[in-house]
């Protein structure tokens, strides 16, 4: 069993899809980057915060994470509105963006911790179906304003690294802690 | 709404998700490839034919597909057994595989066709994993003997190239070639 310091959805899912068991515990963290930090080390210090505040004895296996998108030089959160996810995706159309997860596993007093980079290229959009989208509903609790295993799955036509790290979990890293830690392996 | 010619759960529900409305009416065609026919041709040709043998009116927009999967020289159709599953996972452990689908639409009396190619990279896969996976079902069903989006997610560190071509169905190609077919774009 594994527990998961994080309320995402998506999380939840991808490790139950890929097969193994979880608890969640969500961690409360404040999510605010320091002015030196760049993209990669904030989602890693995020993902060690998030696994050490969370409720767990030394010998369960606590898995923590925090993505963010960096996108034309801009690190893009998820929106605040409608307006904001519209200039998101404004700054996506046509380009090829980065998408950034910071993970921890915590087990027996030792961690192990990674940031994932996964480039992601959007077609070009039209106005018409930047407001279609940016008013769906869907960007509102994504980073970076967008669900790419949802409706904006037909504006992206590449993906370079791992997919699951673009809907919020490196499942592969992920599964490579796991078994570095001495995790039971499920099949 | 998009007259869908598979049988194939896979593409309906990437159809659903990227917010388009479908009817599925599959299409019976033998799936045989000829001797000197290379997989690009193969794909390309079935989807053809199945959007040809669909029962649809002209003014009616039909999207047929065929997937497979080409590593390290093999082709990898579905497999007929646990043991030709693990089989398989053998030809992909460790090694990049190509994952070709071959995409029809047909509408007024037109055709859009084409080829989308994805890289996948399996990490090294252990004697025990391959039997474990090879005998957990979810390899029976699939071109190539597993599912990206389910158990085996995790054994997938890169993908490059459109990552809902593994899965089945190019979604972005798909939408292209609905919007150069005149059909009324979703969000």
């Amino acid at each position: 069993m594994i527990v998961l310091a994080s309320q995402s959805p998506r999380r939840r899912e991808i490790l139950l899809n890929a097969g193994f068991s979880i608890e969640v515990r969500p961690a409360n963290v404040e999510e605010i980057p320091s002015e030196s930090e760049d993209p990669e080390a904030y989602v890693l210090r995020l993902a060690r915060d998030k696994a050490a505040a969370s409720e767990a004895r030394t010998e369960e296996f606590v898995l923590a994470a925090d993505t963010t998108v960096a996108a034309a030089g801009h690190i893009l959160e998820k929106p605040h509105s409608v307006e904001d996810a519209a200039r998101m995706l404004r700054l996506l159309s046509g380009r090829t963006h980065q998408v950034l997860t910071g993970v921890c596993l915590r087990h027996g007093g030792r961690e192990w911790c990674g940031v994932e980079s996964t480039q992601v290229r959007f077609v070009e959009l039209s106005e018409a179906e930047i407001l279609a989208y940016a008013g769906s509903g869907e960007p509102m609790d994504k980073a970076g304003g967008y669900a790419i295993q949802g409706l904006a799955s037909k504006f992206i036509d590449r993906v370079e690294g791992c997919y699951f790290n673009v809907v919020g979990l490196p499942i592969s890293l992920v599964y490579r802690f796991l078994k570095e830690a001495g995790y039971g392996a499920p099949a």
